[in-house]
Formats: structure tokens, C-alpha cells, sequence
């Protein structure tokens, strides 16, 4: 998108998020942002043992929670904190199994409208370029008109 | 689809499941098979605590794992039991706020073939007709060729 | 959805579509609404001999543009008739061969909200319980509110 | 994806949509592949009156057209020239109005499998980095297995 600073930034936003989920924040050990600008956000995830399958696979409704979450804080880094923000759909594909216990999912926003916030995410373990699943999707803004 | 038995059973299924996942499964309190036709799934989830948004509002990744499993289930029922079954992709649309802690998914399959296995989900607490959201994807059967 | 009546007739969009399209509507010999009610649209269209592919299969990109149609215009009966409805998102799964020349489309709506509504498509030939391809988007109405 | 070379150029495979479609190809004036690499590829379009809607935005179908052959294209550039690979699903999401009457796609793919081939298309008018729709989509190859 552009050279602009992000609406919340990622201190910001994991205060709030602990606030909200303490420590077991999604059900997951932990869900940081770890990186964050306008439209872009990198999400960082310990995964537990249940969320890993035979095989150790991290288990595809985790690289979706991921996905989704990435998603919803790229779509708060162009809109400000709000967490009436809905997420309206997703699309998920699987790539390749997801070895390791460390998940990352990169947002980036592609469009901004008053009524529908739209971006991809890619979600990978070691490798960015070999990512184990990418994902579409939009969220729906509270109220407030946004400028695209 | 037709009037054939499923490939695997409601008792068959939920005990297999039962054995991989214990008592937690897929993280959640229970992801019952309710009913398990040819072709056709219907899974019922007690949600817990930690699966609840503000307003008790049962959280996206939630429905989405429902709908994970649901479209899973329903695949296994035209090609047997057999874990190795892989979702490539889901679409899910959110349509309303998911009230209540019950969340049922019914998963229907629309089509299969050798190489892919495609179905569509709805996911519903207490009214079915106002589904909470719905869902399309497919999944990739392990190896054996099973005629459509 | 409900037995409202659909807030823009088959009568008023086939004229509608007539003078903004001509008889070639769509580049496609015709594609008319042949039922709407207040959610749910069906359209049928004769396919021409360049929407066919080798083995006279109809076109994917032409299923899509009945899908698309359908939606749209299922959108338009619970919205009015406004053609700066827009589409922002449809996903498509083919099931099927697409063997005929006859091409129905069926949408019906499963939410409406001020900032989308949304619905899901079957696409079919001869065959409404064999569709050769299923889809689920949403449109973005264009400003008034509308009520759920 | 990797450098290795595409398994079909984009000179052979113009030969051979221009003797299967003529100069008319899908029904459009023309859908030149202008890039080809392995696992990537370049469309462009010159798009007709009829596929105008009134503003002189590129029609939806239209941009999926697009969208779809960019796709097949580059399954192809992986597996090679075989026109019995089938899409089997896409979704694509709308983010701006295409205007202009100069389309491209890009598609690039992301995994490669026996069974299923995806990838990510890109489509825009004068400015990649203003994309008029994004859309991820498989394919399924014809029959023979093909190493990732």
C-alpha cells in the first residue's frame, strides 16, 4: 500500500490482545504480532500439542486461526483499533504439510473501502517461500467511512 | 447423492476419533458425528469458554474447524475411514453472529472423483434455515481411485 | 429467505437487461430470468457455439458469467433494481462436465446486510440435482441501508 | 518457483490456442500469453465493446476469463501442453474498477502436485501494483504424476 505509519501499531495491539485472551490468547500458547506497518502485519505462533496432528502437522484449522488473525490485524493497521471489526469470508488453500511448531502468517492489504477491507495472507513455518497455505479474505469496518 | 450405506459409520467414526483425540478433541469439549449417511455429515460441537468472542459470540476459527471437520467427515463417508484424506481448500462466508454454544455443521458432498472429493457445509447453533455460515472445499483422497 | 415479494420482477429486469445489453446480452445469445422471487433468481441461457470447448463442453469462464448473473441478480431482488450493485468476490467449484447448450443458473441470498449481501449459486444443465458447478459470493449494494 | 524452463513456451502455446480458437480466441479479440516462465505467466488482452459495462469498466466475467487462463496457462508451464488439465475451482475478488481496455493476468504457481496444481493470478489494467482482482485457483493435471 503506502509509506504510512499503521493506525495502531503491534505494541499496541498485543497489549490489547493479551488484555482480551491473557496469556492462552486463541486457545494458542501465543499469537504476536511481530511485525507491523500500513497493511502489513507478520504474526508469530508457538504451537501446542493439540494443535499438531500425525505426523506432527499443525493441524489446518490452526494455520486457518493464524490466517484469520493476520488478516483481521492487517485490516486494524489501515482502520485503527477496533475489534468490531468482522471478518466476512476466507478462502484457504492447503499447500504443503506444516512441519514445525513455530507458525508465521504475513497480511497485506490490497484494497480499502468503507464497506469491505480486502487482503491475502501467506502462511509459512521455515520457509516464506515455501509457504503452507495462502489465504483471501475480507472483513467488514464497524462504521466509520475509511479513504482508501 | 444416492441411497448407498457411508463408507464409515457415526459409531465407527466418533470412536476412531475418540481414540486419536481423547476426550479434547480438536481442542474443543466434543466435535460429535450426529448423523452419517452416504454422502452427507452432521457434526455437533459443544463450545467452550475459551472459544467465545465479546458478546459470547463463537469466534470465526471456531466455526471454521467445525466446518474443517464437517466437510472431512462427510468425504470419509464415500471413501472409507482413512486419516490421510487432505482438505486442499476451504471457502467460508460468515453470515451472522454464531449465538449459543452449540454449533452443528452439515456437511454435504456435491462430487467425487479420484483426485478430489468437493462438498459444501452449513453451519448453524439453533436454526438451520439461518446458518451462521456456509462453506465450500474439497479434499484430496490418499490414494486408491474411487469412482464418482 | 422469506415470501416477501422480490423487490424487482422478471418482467421488469429482462427489459431492463434488454435495452442495456441488446439481444446479445453478455456476448451470449440470450440470458433471460425465467423465475425470482425475493432471494432466490433462476436464470437460463442458451450457449453459443464459442462458449463451447473441445468434446462440446460449455465453457468454465461462461459458467461463471451465470453464476456471476445469478448472483447479482438475486441480489437485486431483495435490494431493487440499481446496477451499481457490484460484485466484490465469488468463488466458483466445477463439478462437472458442462455438456449441453443450455445453462441454468439458480441463486439464492443467505444474509443481507447494508455493507453485503450474500448468496450461493448451482449451475446446471439438464439436471438440477447434478450441477456442474456450484459458487458463493457477495455483492456490495450501492448506498441506501437495507434491512435483514 | 524454481529456474528451470517452462515445459511449454509461450510461442508454442499461442500456436496452439490460435489453431484451436482462430483469432477470436474465447471470444475475445485476442489473449496473447506475452511472458512465459516455469510456474509463471503473463496474459494480455485486448478487450471488446461487449465486454464493457456502462463507466467502461471491464465486466467481472470478463476479468475472470482473464483470470482462469492465466491460471490454466501456468498449470500448464509446469506440466506441459495438455488441454485436458481442468480448473477445478477459483475464487476471485473484485478490488477496483477495471478501466481501460488493456488486460493482464498474471498467474504464478504456488505447489505442484499429482492431483492438484494451485496458483495465484493477478489481474490489472495499467498499474500492477493497483491489481483490479486477485484470484487463487487448481487445477487438476490430466493423468501423468508430476514431481513438486
Amino acid at each position: 500500500m503506502t509509506t504510512r505509519e499503521p493506525l495502531v501499531t503491534a505494541t499496541e495491539l498485543n497489549a490489547h490482545l493479551r488484555k482480551l485472551f491473557g496469556q492462552d490468547m486463541l486457545g494458542l500458547t501465543s499469537d504476536m504480532v511481530t511485525e507491523m506497518e500500513y497493511g502489513m502485519v507478520l504474526t508469530t505462533m508457538e504451537v501446542g500439542e493439540k494443535q499438531l496432528r500425525p505426523g506432527r502437522i499443525i493441524s489446518g484449522p490452526t494455520v486457518f486461526a493464524a490466517c484469520d488473525a493476520a488478516l483481521f490485524y492487517a485490516c486494524l493497521s489501515v482502520y485503527g483499533l477496533d475489534m468490531m471489526m468482522l471478518t466476512s469470508d476466507m478462502q484457504i488453500r492447503f499447500l504443503r504439510p506444516a512441519k514445525g511448531t513455530r507458525l508465521h502468517a504475513r497480511g497485506r492489504i490490497l484494497s480499502v473501502g468503507s464497506k469491505l477491507i480486502t487482503g491475502q495472507v501467506v502462511a509459512f513455518t521455515d520457509d516464506e517461500s515455501k509457504p503452507v497455505a495462502v489465504a483471501q479474505g475480507s472483513c467488514v469496518p464497524p462504521k466509520k467511512p475509511v479513504e482508501s
